[in-house]
This record gives C-alpha cells, structure tokens and sequence, in this order.
C-alpha cells in the first residue's frame, strides 16, 4: 500500500517530535519532510530512523498531502498560509487560529465533540493541551446546561515541562524544577484562558472561570482539577460523563480520580467526576488527565489528521 | 551552658527524625531520647551524630522538660497524656488534639496566630501541614472580615510525599510516584477539614471551603493555590499580609507566588496575593508555600517549644 | 486473521505488565490470560483494554500456544514445567533456568546471538536486564578473543527502580529513592555475576569481572558502563560493533555514548566504544543503554517469543 | 562579637550561592559583598536575608578578610590576584590554580590532608568536587602505599546536575535530564583528570586512572565508585579508613556502601570499603558519597577559610 505523504513543521520542539514518532510508526503515512531551522542538516533518531532536518525554506510543502505545524505561537499562522497555498490540508498546534484568536470560522479540533466538520475540513486548529484537558472535563456539563448561572469554575492545572518548550531558560533547568512547584500566569491572566472561555461560551455556558496553571516536575503530562458549581444535583455524577463518551475510543471515564501515569504515553484523556460534600450550593469535582504531548498535542493532531485523510481514526495512535 | 532535656515519640518517621535532627543542631537542647518501636536498638546517623531508639515503653519521660510525639494519628494521645504525667510538657504533633478533634481547650500551635497562649501552654496540639498553609494563607482575610459571606473558598494542595509518611506501600514507590501526580481525598472528605473549618469558623469566618490535596513527585514541600471571594474588592492586596505579617522572621510576603524551592529546608510560610481578573465578583488568588516537614511539622512544633521553654523563638530554625 | 493465544504468568510486577502491554498492542497476539494471585479477580486498564487477573492455578495453561512466566525468581520454574507439560511454549524471564542456575542445555535467548537456537526453542531462558547490557555490549571482544587474557573488566552499571519490582520496601519508596544515589551487591557478590561470568565463558574469554549495580532515582533504563582491558590497541574501535550488530534492528551502535533517554520505551540496546586515553595497556570504554522493561525483560522476550512463534522477529515492538 | 567580612566572588552560581547561605547562617562571619555581573542589582532571599549583588568591579574587595572566588574557570585567576592584591585572603573555588593546572606552590585545601598548610596559608585552591571524592577514599591506599605498582585504578562517578552550573543549556533542562542517566567526557579525557593524577602522583602513587563521569537526575550529590587493585589483600579494609579519619568531624566511614542521601546537606564525606570476590589478584571496591556542593565546594571552602582566619573549624558547616 502506498503510504501518505505528510510533513512536520517545527519539528525540533518536544510536540514536533511527538508528531514524527507518530508519523513513523503509522501504518498509514510517511513522513515527507521535518522542519527545524537552527538544526536544519542535523540528523537526530526517531522511532528507530534516521531523521534529517530541513529549513522550513526547504521544505517540500506541496509534497505532502498533510502538514502539520508545530511552529511557535506567532510564527506558524504564516507558514499554515504557505502549506495551504502548496495545496497541503493542514493541522495547526499553535494557538494562531484557536477560538479567541480573531481569526473566525476555522474548525476547533476538539476531535469528540467536532468529528463531522473535522473530517471535511482542510485546516484544523488544534487545540490547547490545557484547553483539552478541561474543555472535555467541562463539556457535558456546559452543553447540557447543568453548570450554575453566573457561577464560577476554578481550574487548578498542572502540566509537565514539556509544555513549556524545549528553549534552553534558566528556570527550566533541572536544578531548577526537580523538587519545586509553582503556580505561574497568576490572577487569571494565562494566554490560553480566551481559547476556554471563547468555547464554553459557544457551547452557551454563562460562568466565570478561574485558571491557574502549574509547573510540574515531570516531562509530560497535565492534571486539570475542577471546582464546577451547578444548576442542582446531579444523581449519579459520572453517569453524564459515561453517556457523553462512554463510546469513545479515547476518553476513558473512571471511578476513581485518573492520575498522570493512568495516560502517559496514551492519547487518551481520562475523566472522574465527583460530588462535592458539605456545601452549601451543589458543586462537582472533575479531574482531567491528559499527556499533554499526545491527547494534548501531536496525538489530538494526528487523530484529526486521520479523519481529514479518511483514515481509521485509531490509526497509529497508542490508546 | 546547660542544654535543655528534650525527648521524641515516634522518631523514625519523616517528621521525627526531621525533629531530632533539629534537636541535635540545637544551641539550647539536648536529645534525652528518641523513640521507635520497630527499630528500637537500631542505629541511625543524624546529624552527624548516632542516634540509638528506644521502645516508648522504654522512654525515660519524667527526663525530658518538653516532649513532642511525632507519633501516628489515633496512637498519639495516650502517650501525650503519659509525658504530661511524668511531668513533661508537650508538643503534639498528631492530629489527636487539634481543632474539631473533639478535644476543647487545647492550645493550637499556629505559632504566629498563638504566641501568647503557647508561651504559657503546657501542652501545645501542632498544625497539620496543610492546615499550616492554607490557615496562615487565609487568617488576614478570615481575621479581618474581608471573605465574601456564604462564599465558597477553593483550595488546591500539593505535597510531596514526606507527608504521606515512610510506611512501606506500594502507592508510594518510586515507581509509582515519579513522573506521576494526583488527587486524593477528593469529593472534601479530607480529614484535616474539620482542622481547617473549626479554626476559620472560631476566626469568625462564614464561608464553605473546598480542599483537594494532591500528591506530588517532590519529597518535601506543600503549596496551597487558594481562590478567595471577597466581600468587596481590595486596592493592594499584599499589603494586608504584609501589615499581619511583616515583622515575622518565619512568614514572607511576596510579590511572586512562592515556589516549593523557596522554602524547602527552611522554616519558612512564604505567601502572596493577587487579584483575579475578569470576574463578576472580586475574589483574590492567594498562594502560600511551605516545607512540610519543618513549618509544616517539626519546625513549627520547635518553635513552639522554644517559647514554651522561654526560649528565642528562632532558635535553631534555619529562616 | 485469527491471534495466537500467549499467556502471561506473574502480569502484576512491571516486566509482567510490559509484556500485557505489549501483547494487546501486537498485530497478531492476543493474550489468553494473565495471572497475579494477590491481586486475582482485579481488573487493570492495560494499553486502553480491561485485563481481569487469575490466580495461577486457575490459568488455562493449555490454551496458550506460548506461555511467559514473569513469575519471581525461585517460584517460576516450576510453572513453567507446568506450561510444559500443559503443551505450550514458554519463554522464562526469571533467572532459574539461566547459565549458572546449574540447569543445562535450555537455550539463553539473548535473541542478535542465539537466534538460530531461539527460534527453534520450545523453552527459553529470558536475559536478565543487566546481563542483557553487559553481554550485548562485550560479546564482538569476547568472541573474538579481543579482551587481554587474565585481564579484569570493571562493569559498573546503573538501573531504574522498576529493576527491583513493585512490591513494596521502604528503600525503594519515592521518598528514599527520589534525590538518591546508591551502589548495592557491593563486593563483586550481585547474584546474576553467575550469568556474566558463564556466557563469557562460553564465548571463550579468560578474563575476571567486576560487577557494582547501582540504583538509579528514575523508573526505568540501565546504563552500563565498562572498562574492557584489550590484548592490542583497537584501530577503528567502534567499527568492531558496527560490524557485529550493523544490520541489526535491535540494536544501535553510536558515535556518542548512549544514554537512558535514547533507549526508554523501545526494544534497543544502543552501544558506543571509545579508547581509554593516558592508560598504559590499551582498554576500551564500552557503554550500553537499554530501556530495563523492554530489551532487558519483556521487549527481548517477545522478539524471542516472535521467533519462536514463526512471525516477524520485529512484530509489536518498538524499535 | 564583631564579625569577620568575607566576601563572595561568583554568588549567582550554585556554589556561591551556597557560601552566601553558609555565610549568612555563620556564627562569627559576615557577607561584605556577592557579586554576579548579569545579576547586578538585584536583590535575591537567601537564608532569610536579602542579598543584592553588585558587579564585581564595584565589589569593595580590600573591606574583606577573606574572599572566595566562585568564578568560572578561566575568569577566576584575575580575580584572585586583585582580591590578594586588595590584601584579602582567598580561597579559589575555581580549577584555575589547581595541581596540574601549572601553577606551583599553591596550597591544595584537601582540608583533612593539608590542615597544617591551610591554617598558614594567604591563599587556598579548593578542590574540585569530583577531586575531593576520589582523592578522599584512596589517600589511606595511596599513602601507605597499598596499590598495586602500575595497576589501573577504575573510577565510575556520578553527579548532580548543580555540578554542571545553572548557566541556561538545552541538555540540562529537565525535560531532558529527568528520567536520563549519562556518561560524559567518556574516554578518559575529562579536565578534572589532571588534578587527580597530579595529587596521587604527590603521594607517590604508581598507578593508572581511569575516571568516567556520569549526569544524574539529581540535583546535588556525587557518588565515586572505585575499583582499587591492591599490593596485597588487606585484613580488614575499613580499618585503613578508620585509621586515617575515624577522628575527622567531617569524614564518616561505614560499614555500608554510602548513599547521596547520607551526605545531602550535610559537609560530609562517607567513605566505605570493601574486598572484591572472585578475582585472581586482590582489590577493593571504594565508595565515597559528597554533596558536591557543600564537601565538593562551598562547604569545604568555608572549612578551609575557617582554618584561614583562625576559627573553629567546624564553625558554620553542617555535619
């Protein structure tokens, strides 16, 4: 069977090489060409291969059939441009043209809950690694209108430091992160709220939310825990969770609160919900976990990729 | 000069052997015993001095001035009432005694809430570790009547797993814990709530609060991400602490939410502030970072003791 | 087309896990069943299935076509005489039936140099993890009588904790472990020695070896590093290697000593080799990095299970 | 008691951070001025204190007693003659003025070995941490001429990452070194080297090093694993040890191999030994544990100033 041609954008970053593995090891596709700019000629080892960095210059843009950016927020809207030009479908993981962003009418790729225009579009914007964590925490709720009006929705998240970049900054050097801690974008200010809020609002949600992220030390993975007040009592709590993605090959909804290694390494995100006791006004706790590089990032993308190209939309993906 | 008898129950746990260790650096006090049942004759280095356990039955009280029972919750009891017998006073550390344990009358160790009534105590119950962040955190507002009335505070903790003591479980392998992080206790039915909400309460405080503690992959360390409404907005929001808590040597106002590297290894509360942005009700984001073991365990409980000695609070406790 | 049924005995420990994984993962396995007898009738979310464990006694040995045993050490050949008799295969990741366990002529799947016997096999005796860095990285001096007779080989090689299990120590809690560093088996007295000495001795070398495990404070990866005395200088050391494993699919030779992140979560041994400058007998630095789980356990006993089976030696595993 | 002004040249890196903590935590010395050029002007928390740094050309050097120079290699010289020059004691952290370094004459403050030459000297090279962990456990071997005449001494060490500096490199991230393990400078060609073999070859020692250092995903320690073929076998190999340093307030020998947790914090090197089996000639394996920022830095530089000015030598250092 000939295999697919797609190529990476960006692919030196920690999602960018996430998205080659992918690539490599699907049955499916092949990978046409990995951007890298100031590794351009490097050769690193993916997956057990040889992989050679081009510029993005270089790169054979109209040789893929897919393309995938990976490119930092700011600098990919660009070159999603240059691949659709080249007449590439193109799967965007930069904030560039998320919900907030200005740019409208672009399909959100929140695979399960945006499967129909996914698979006709011919450019996805990808979401956010802490916008899927809580967007699919919050969406049964938000769209069955069961969150409290006017209420307010606190996330506390925490995300491994993968997220972060792989840009060499003092305060991601491992002296610096391995036993310590912090809260950082204080006082509801992180970049990636407009991209929730602009959702939760399209699914009709009036609430206020409260975001506060957190550094972890470990390399991936993100844990949203969430305060959600509601319009009344729920009876069975996990039910709604169960109904709403108990079909899903890639939501998992558990028992018992879903801890980071339950989806290391798995393109999987992983729900519990909870009633919360001794209050005054009826509220839930949801947590989320999510590896921040897979359901987060370069899995979501290449689950989306996979519907574009009319694959099995399992295809190379670890559940 | 005459070193100050002191003993330990319950040394060979984290906080026990952190207190030794603080005892055998002390310019003021001697170690007159330290207890643990299954290791007793055993040997250990601390401090770079040997320390030989003894069974409690063993354990000479009545020469110990002042005792602190690092012992489990539910065992320490007994034995605070036997040091309190033989003449000893004493710190507890366990939960046994604290607010909403049922036990009325005994004085709470928040040192800087208490300095009063520990100095003249007897018998003084510890903070649990959370407590001591999320209390220390909240006393300006809760003290001052600035907490939104029937508002709901939302409490987020991490704590490394120093905090979760050195009993062998699988849960708390290296293997397990690493690269991972979760919540527990989740639905608020943590049992140090009742800690938490008698002593907001006794501070007039008339507010829900919701706790959710989560396991961290550090050793030592807790920070409290803490969501409060208020009652009106507050035009310099670090100023409150900084007027409750600016001359303290063992409480720090930031600008800059505190990180578990500040902290770790000192007996250090370091707390700041900041508004929420972009919500209907005014409500701060309030963060505060201890080290478990010491501000949050035996370095609390040292200080504690050295008022009730009449000694420099500050003695022998790294700032 | 229809699976080969594979059981797993022992599937709770973490080589027992690997392996589950790896089978639900494979293209042309299914796992007929999984045992644990602590934890039997408890059900595990493995690679996005539900694995319900049984007891040992109650696993339909017959059903399988190819039995692992991942049972401990001393408690498996047993079972896997059972298995035997019961009709099936069996590959054994204990060391009971290794070279040195005084049990002759049963095949010693360290799979690049045995594959001719492996694949014939109807029982093989899995490497251990250690032997499987240090034999790998030493057998092109040793079958080739390189190594300076009577010579010593100093091997010091460092593993992760799930090298050590999932039952739970208090050495090997996270609180111990984490910011930890520790040799063990000091003396040259570790058990799997036996091993070592006993395939190089069958390779022909005359040489003594000294062997320190370490323990390392992540989950998992081995790094070996080995000072290997030589009769004569070495040209082009690293050719020797590129010529006995070049065209291997398993196993990497590099210009750049390896390291546990290269490796982790693949089925590779990845080898470097340099001169030892300022020595005055000529001695070769050799290093070898593999993930512990995957070519030092469960990823080597499914290419030799592969083998055995008649399907691709590379089918379901990670390269 | 007035104390004595000492001066830190260097403070932003790890171990001059550390010798403004020791510092300030000192009973009878004083911080007259940190510098740290990038960092000029701002105020850093250190040990309950604010420091601000200053660049070094505006550091007052003559208001000193004594400085330590915490310089990077190669910038330090200067600055160590300026500061003599301002008529400042000095003690170097750098390798710049080590032995091999071709700088003569100069005391080497191996502080258990050099006690005499330290007390009296204006100017003490402080050795590396590696230098300090090695020459430590063989100097009983190496001065009672115990070591096989032309043998090969194997040393395998292992650090973390603090002693690498905190100047921003992509290999030193924590998403890069976190669940990593490296050998580095493999080949026998690391810098330190010269320093080893100069000290040895000063005792009189005829033997080859081999020394391979290794990253570990620590942030502070070093462990040194040491192959040392002997003269002749030793009765009872600790003696030797127990000999040489059974009365030093900073060398601990153990019956047990010494781990990074027995020496963290602490200005401590614990040494073990033990007889190699199975070998045709005879040797020991060494073990020697530091925390490389304390004994291997700045810990042993404040026990040498200690000497240097006329104090306590234990004066500020935790055992």
């Amino acid at each position: 069977m000939n295999k697919i041609p797609v190529g990476v954008l960006g692919a030196s970053g920690y999602a960018g090489r996430e998205l080659c593995q992918l690539i490599l090891r699907h049955p499916a596709l092949q990978l046409a060409f990995a951007t890298a700019n100031e590794q351009r000629g490097a050769t690193v080892r993916i997956a057990g291969r040889d992989v050679t960095y081009v510029a993005a210059d270089d790169a054979p843009l109209g040789s893929a059939e897919l393309v995938f950016s990976a490119l930092p927020h700011g600098a990919s809207k660009e070159w999603v441009a240059r691949a659709r030009e080249a007449g590439a479908r193109v799967v965007d993981l930069s904030s560039d043209l998320r919900p907030g962003s200005g740019c409208d009418g672009i399909t959100y790729g929140l695979t399960e809950l945006a499967r129909g225009s996914v698979t006709n579009a011919a450019l996805v914007s990808n979401p956010g690694c802490y916008a899927t964590s809580v967007l699919l925490a919050l969406a049964p709720l938000a769209q069955q209108d069961l969150l409290a009006p006017g209420g307010t929705i606190v996330v506390n998240a925490s995300s491994g430091v993968t997220g972060a970049g792989n840009s060499p900054r003092r305060e991601l050097l491992f002296g610096e992160v391995a036993e310590d801690y912090r809260a950082y974008g204080v006082g509801n200010v992180h970049r990636h709220l407009k991209e929730m809020n602009a959702t939760l609002a399209g699914w009709g949600a009036d609430a206020d939310l409260v975001f506060t992220p957190h550094l972890l030390p470990v390399a991936r993975g993100i844990l949203a825990t969430i305060v959600a007040p509601l319009r009344a009592p729920l009876g069975d709590a996990l039910a709604l969770w169960r109904r709403a993605f108990g079909h899903e090959p890639f939501v998992e909804v558990s028992d018992i609160a879903p801890t980071l290694r339950d989806v290391a390494y798995r393109n999987v995100a992983r729900i519990s919900a909870v009633p919360l006791a001794g209050l005054r006004s009826p509220s839930l706790l949801v947590t989320c976990a999510i590896d921040n590089l897979l359901k987060g990032a370069a899995g979501q993308a290449l689950q989306n990729a996979n519907l574009m190209l009319g694959l099995d939309e399992a295809a190379g993906l670890p559940a």
